[in-house]
């Protein structure tokens, strides 16, 4: 018989989706590398000193399987409606802004804008968020986002710490405070040597602290106006911080108002989704003259190299990436996607609608108030924005089911109160169920009215800048979104070669679930049992990971990989408390660590010692050994990157693992790299003792043109009792977000990707990393030299190209980086972690064609500096340092002295597709010099050539 | 108290979505036009004589309400497995496609690709479709899509009839095509008086038919070699059409190949969800010398200005638009979104993963027909594909039943039998299930065998061209999809002011319920009881119609409006052939009506008497008297559009209706221009007894780039038994589409957008729609004459710019056109319903800002022609001429005698965001002398610079 069946499977993992190279591709690929086959090529690459020996276990789900499996999990969330407030508010997305933001890959897989020329779109949208806050809180400047409410306050609390006059070491918290914000401030204080003091706010002593934080409305719902609580901090010189709430503050007096110098908060009631604790953007404003003493990105405005108005990120010279341990927080990952849709949120409703929000929700609380106090119930504040607490007594437990009998959360306080907590999503039926809990039937009538001091109401205008007052419609809306993105290049348009940051695919599948209202629209606090989907995931979750790391515990609760590092160096630090090892505070790191690491271990209270790299890129083995004995019974940790941030898969890890133990530390090992270990290397097999996982990098959560992220942390067995706990759970001390499981919703993005990969998919996943990685540096090596290559010639996932040769004839690694935006391409990771490098990291999902074009593109920019050297050509007349092209450079005259084809159609490039920057090159001294974070007045923004 | 509660609502449809005016802007275009109030303007528009008494009645829901809603409707439908087959089948969308085209609205929102140099990526799309299609089916042409399998049949029968050589007017259907086939071609047959026979194959006599359909596979699944009965046919002159499969052809010998003239199905199972229905695009492809006489548009490769190449719409003199009764069909609409989604399900999976999709089909087959058959149970027939036939007898329902509580759907085939279909979402618990029901425990192990003879095998390659072997990485996939959109101009970016168009916003909140999978994934054939949901969106929005236009019964069937109109006037000759007057067959048209209105007639069998339109632009009243006084009792009906296709309400519109009616006839009002009565008029009021209303015009469906459509048909009371049945519902006959409620899915926008727009806001959105065109009217009337106004020098909701004055300077409408994709605006409506003119509808969804930009280009544009008539500078010379510019022009050496930045930036252009044309303006004539309808070969496909 002629027919013979198709050896093919069209669901076949290996075929789409995440892996890039086809087969056919791998075997060319194999080829240019010379390696026989895959196995040889991971066996010269992965010391087999340290390969796991069990493959990694379960079979892979279908797109279609895992779908319907997520449909299962979702229908045992129960999502009942949640009034608990504590930070988290029902909201509605508006159905715009979820399609074109949150659903759109233009916008969910660009990267931070550290390259701004092509990330104009998302900078002016962080711009307007950074606006936004700064209008509504009324201080001066505003960062474009932190992690949580929690995290935020801590962070002023050791910015206040930097910037107080004040000598005190004590910092106070109003009692009025979000209690998951006590908890993390708390944590983020022990280290530091920092008091807290707590009690009502009447108990503060201003003489006795550095700053004090409050929070208004308060958690129970007080508002009261702060204005005499800080000036007698400023007379001490101590700084005031006030965490607030943007909806109350369309109505409310605003914190600069009242002499405030650090605001914060959460945006996430505008227009972010729950989803069971994040993720979500914490906001921080201060005034002016605390700006460069702020955490955080900071987007501001500077000019281009034809001099028109460009945004990029300002004030980097704070940053862990720049400052290390001398850095102001370690703060990497933000919440830009939240951050942006936030923004998007006020551009779409504007001043007047979201006063009117505001204004909605509380006269909905004052009927609330009026009905409670009218049955005779005993509530409290008097003066209040949305959120009031009744007094129940014994009936506590009785009022909480009668509200969940009615399809609602409140709030459990204490033993004797409940809190309610409206928001925008309440209306009328909300209202009489909320009453009927009570056993009340009918709701009183609406009243415009304030149920706050008239001294209270806000005077001042906000939002006054013209992108809040654009007309509204949908299509507008639409149009605006869609022009922003448009000027941003993102995954969906090429690839980006980032070293270290692992810019995956995120499929289409894996995204879905995170908007569906069964994970979206569950409170963090809601009981546990309305969230046995998420737990199952959870769970399931953690599982996967224990059997790729090797670890036997994990954490959730980090939001993003700094936090990561933080919360696994605290964990070691309590380990080490616990057995009474308090002396344990030095962290042996090398110099090639991610700046993050130096950061987070002096946020822990740690003094880093740095240990020297040798001359081939590995940690230097005998000045670890010399700096561990030195420590001796005071070295509580090592921070190490495995691979290396060389990109070296060095073959001493076990022994610098065995030296660290040997002195009594713990070996934390930085995820960042495990993109190139999945399914080869568990990092608890070879002695590492901690490890955050960076999910949005290596386990496909999107990096959302700067976070989301999660960075749970995994610990061997030990360590695991140290974990952070957290109020909701009722677990141990030590929370280090405000949500007890941090962003869960996003977890789900990680859990479906295991899922359909399967061990074996995550495995090749890793071993095509490695080939992709490979390939490159073996086509490009005869033109770039490569630094840092294993003892076979080989390099891990990511290979650093070194430019350093052609700074002789004047060509910097910038401009080869702004030339690549010319080809279409997303520059690599620039001069990290060697200065004049450029470290390329392809990650699996791209194509070898893909990977072609930048080949290409990459030997043709070697012919340009070819050229310069040849002095054909001077570096400053180059294409390179013209680059990037943009459109006004082909209306302009051309003088170059190269055609204009060759500038703007480098090899490379597309020709029908191609994409065009909005701005030259910018100029980012200037935008310090001159800087400027809230948007530039109106005139910059008129388009039309009028 | 100072406090002052802000009057504002933030959820008020006014302020947002669909109303594109800001009540700021209406004050100032209200101004603009002249009038002292919106309720004024409109009074001065449309005749008070005809305006509807009372309201519409219902209250508007937030877009969150709305969204609660239809989870609810969603949770009423019951959505079991069903292995109907019968022409749908469960497919798997993949989720990149899903995401990134039928939920992006850079898709979604397009228009008809009439514009070719902005509409370059659905082009290639859409050819890639094309070439899909021929290969598969082993055609030479094929066309880019039909309404449904069904009505391509009908397509099938008619082109036969103009192609045979045979002058029989007799037409075969096999007995083995689904039974909604033969349905939709008897309906179509009877008006033209061909005679259908149906019968076993093996009854045709070639000599007595002009034609022959035969299903392959068949309905009862089964296939066998056509080549003899083909071959007969030709021998007789008649043409031999095969209803298919694509999925079967990826492992049966193809129709081609047998010597097929015509081969025509549904697309539906790659990719596109079932939707209760549709849409799903049909294809159609014949045999090269057949293809002028080819229904539906075809795309073509051409050339543009630079003689590069470029898509565009090919052999456009066979429409409808210009053909009008003389056309090949009346298709206007087709189902480009579905097609486009149907190409990329074949791009992503390629000829070897189709292939192998095909086989597993195939092979849980023969597993599942071995189980029966070992089991002892009746199967036929002995050769298949995915279908099989199990004779049951008396036991049909408890069969049907026991399939039922596992949860599966079989066919029910006579009181006999059940089929069952298996598809590319069966699994191996599906196939235990199946058993199960038959009461079998396990199943027969995979064997991969052929279950029809080797000599059906196909043995020729398709989908060789390379886009169908790109890599299918999703990182890939998602790229390609946006590299082509990227090319299109559609309304996220800007607004399409195409007359009688009506594009409007889709809005995001609308389209979201069509992808769940309640929605999704219902065949239109389950049980109705399975369906609770659906059926209640029918019924409401049936109500709200009926109110809307004054109605009393609607038929949701109409896939498309040409469709409806088809339906319409079948449904008022079945009236008159009910009461005897058969004679009545005339039908009286206006020389202003839209060219589908001619093309339906033709095809209802009808003879259309044009009746002349008066200088100003109304129906000649004298001449219609007379044509309807000529006609008497041979008059049928008259065909009207309300407002006139030249924009205007005619005060006359009673007095035709009278005439028609006293003269026995029935009137159909077009309704392609509902969006200017919506609240207003009722055409039941008014004198009309049917009309069809284009959902995707009045009621949000989105254009999709040339689709999908809906057409449902309303009428009044005494129409409503002669309204189209179905064989599902067992409904009376005359079936004009293959699914009993059309494209039901899609119903469901627009019964979102009736239910958040309130009765209230629909009116308002009539209003919004007139005052826009009035502005725009007002506006420009100085600088381009404004033809036809009302007498009070109003136009209704669109206006017609007359551009013939610019003639004698050479400046042609054309030159408009293209000049403002310069601007970034899709040129209006061309040369209709007057030639030399452009006609212009705003619609409600645009701002005062977009139509002011739009005016500004248009105002700039007035003065190049007034250049030009000045002497200053030639048409040919002009950017008018040169226009559309591309990056190309600017990358060449410029020696044009305007500047770079005329060219570029004319007024109106946004400046960082300038959409770009991919190709200059494109040559139409090359195209059609040098057809060329598949994918060009791969060179032309090089992009990279290289």
């Amino acid at each position: 018989m002629s027919f013979t069946p198709i050896d093919y499977n069209p669901y076949d993992f290996a075929n789409r989706r995440h892996i890039g190279p086809s087969p056919e591709e791998m075997v060319l690929m194999l080829e240019a590398v010379g390696a026989p086959s895959l196995g040889a090529l991971i066996d010269e690459t992965v010391p087999r000193s340290i390969r796991q020996e069990i493959p990694l276990g379960w079979a892979p789900l279908s797109e279609q399987d895992l779908l319907a499996r997520m449909r299962a999990v979702a229908g045992r969330n129960r999502v009942l409606t949640s009034l608990i407030g504590q930070g988290y508010h029902g909201t509605v997305t508006p159905p715009a802004i979820q399609r074109n933001i949150l659903e759109n890959p233009a916008w969910y897989t660009a990267y931070t804008p550290y390259q701004p020329e092509i990330a104009q779109g998302r900078l002016e949208a962080l711009l307007n968020y950074q606006t936004m806050v700064a209008d509504l809180t009324g201080m001066d400047v505003a960062n474009a986002s932190l992690l949580d409410e929690a995290t935020a306050a801590a962070e002023a609390m050791t910015m206040a710490l930097r910037s107080a006059k004040s000598k005190a070491r004590a910092f106070f918290v109003d009692e009025n405070c979000h209690p998951q914000t006590l908890g993390v401030v708390r944590t983020r204080a022990e280290p530091l040597g920092i008091e807290v003091l707590t009690g009502p706010a009447e108990s503060l002593d201003p003489a006795a602290v550095f700053g004090a934080l409050f929070q208004y409305p308060g958690t129970y719902g007080h508002v009261r106006d702060l204005t005499e609580d800080i000036a007698r901090l400023h007379d001490k010189g101590a700084i005031a911080c006030v965490a607030t709430d943007l909806l109350a503050l369309t109505l409310l007096k605003e914190p600069g108002a009242m002499g405030a110098d650090i605001a914060l908060g959460s945006s996430q009631r505008f227009g972010v989704p729950m989803g069971y604790g994040g993720p979500h953007a914490a906001f921080f404003a201060c005034k002016d003259a605390l700006k460069r003493q702020m955490p955080g990105r900071i987007v501001g405005v500077s000019i281009d190299s034809r001099g028109n108005k460009a945004y990029r990120l300002a004030l980097q010279t704070r940053e862990q990436h720049i400052r290390r341990e001398k850095a102001t927080s370690n703060v990497c990952t933000a919440q830009a996607l939240l951050a942006v849709m936030a923004s998007m949120y006020a551009v779409f409703h504007g001043p007047k609608g979201l006063r009117a929000i505001g204004e909605r929700v509380h006269f909905l609380t004052n009927r609330l108030y009026r009905a409670l106090g009218a049955a005779g119930a005993q509530v409290s504040p008097k003066a209040f924005f949305d959120t009031i607490t009744v007094e129940v007594g014994v009936g506590q437990a009785g009022i909480l089911a009668a509200a969940r009998a009615e399809g609602l959360n409140f709030r459990k306080i204490g033993t004797t109160r409940v809190g309610i907590t409206l928001d925008e999503t309440t209306d009328e039926q909300v209202l009489i169920r909320c009453l009927r809990a009570f056993g009340i039937e009918g709701v009183p009538p609406h009243r415009a009215e304030l149920s706050f001091p008239e001294s209270l109401l806000r005077e001042s205008d906000f939002l006054t800048h013209p992108v809040f007052h654009m007309n509204r419609a949908e299509s507008e809306m639409m149009r605006y979104m869609r022009r922003l993105s448009d000027r941003d290049l993102a995954l969906d348009r090429a690839m980006i070669p980032l070293g270290s940051c692992t810019m995956k695919l995120n499929a289409a599948a894996e995204m879905a679930a995170i908007t569906w209202p069964e994970f979206a629209n569950l409170h963090p606090f809601a009981p546990v049992d309305q969230a046995a989907g998420y737990h199952e995931v959870f769970a399931d979750l953690t599982g996967k990971l224990c059997e790729i790391t090797g670890y036997d515990a994990f954490s959730m609760q980090p939001n993003s990989g700094a936090q990561g590092e933080y919360a696994g160096l605290m964990t070691i630090l309590a380990y080490h408390k616990a057995r009474g090892d308090h002396q344990r505070t030095l962290c042996l790191i090398p110099t090639s660590a991610h700046g993050t690491n130096p950061a987070s271990a002096q946020m822990a209270g740690m003094t880093v010692v740095v240990v020297k790299t040798a001359p081939n890129g590995d940690v230097d083995l005998d000045d670890f050994r010399a700096k561990a004995a030195e420590a001796g019974d005071r070295l509580a940790a090592c921070m190490i990157t495995y691979p290396s941030t060389h990109g070296v898969f060095e073959e001493t890890v076990r022994e610098i693992c065995q030296i660290t133990h040997d002195h009594g530390g713990q070996v934390y090992l930085d995820g960042a790299n495990m993109n190139a270990l999945v399914g080869l290397v568990k990092p608890g097999e070879i002695g590492s003792d901690v490890s955050h996982l960076n999910l949005h990098k290596t386990f496909a959560i999107p990096h959302g043109g700067g976070g989301p992220g999660m960075g749970p942390i995994g610990v061997r067995a030990h360590l695991a009792p140290f974990l952070p706990g957290h109020v909701h759970t009722g677990g141990r001390e030590g929370p280090v977000s405000a949500a007890p499981w941090g962003s869960a919703s996003i977890l789900l993005i990680s859990w479906a990707y295991c899922m359909m990969m399967g061990g074996e998919g995550l495995t090749q996943a890793t071993r095509i990393a490695i080939l992709n990685a490979n390939y490159i540096a073996a086509r490009l090596k005869s033109e770039f030299p490569i630094l840092f290559m294993g003892n076979k010639g080989r390099v891990a996932h990511e290979c650093i190209l070194d430019t350093r040769p052609f700074a002789a004839a004047g060509v910097t690694v910038d401009d080869i980086a702004k030339r690549l935006i010319d080809n279409g391409f997303h520059a690599p990771t620039m001069s990290w972690p060697v200065s004049g490098t450029l470290m390329v990291e392809p990650t699996e999902s791209e194509t070898k064609a893909e990977i072609d074009r930048f080949i290409t593109a990459l030997l043709a920019i070697r012919e340009e500096i070819r050229a310069v050297e040849n002095g054909e050509i001077t570096a400053e007349e180059s294409p390179l340092r013209h680059a990037p092209h943009t459109v006004e450079d082909l209306v302009a005259d051309w003088t170059r002295k190269y055609p204009r084809e060759q500038g703007c159609f480098p090899p490379g490039a597309f020709r029908v597709d191609k994409y065009w920057p909005p701005v030259g090159r910018v100029d980012n001294v200037w935008g310090d010099r001159n800087l400027q974070c809230i948007c530039p007045p109106v005139e910059d923004y008129a388009q039309a050539a009028e």
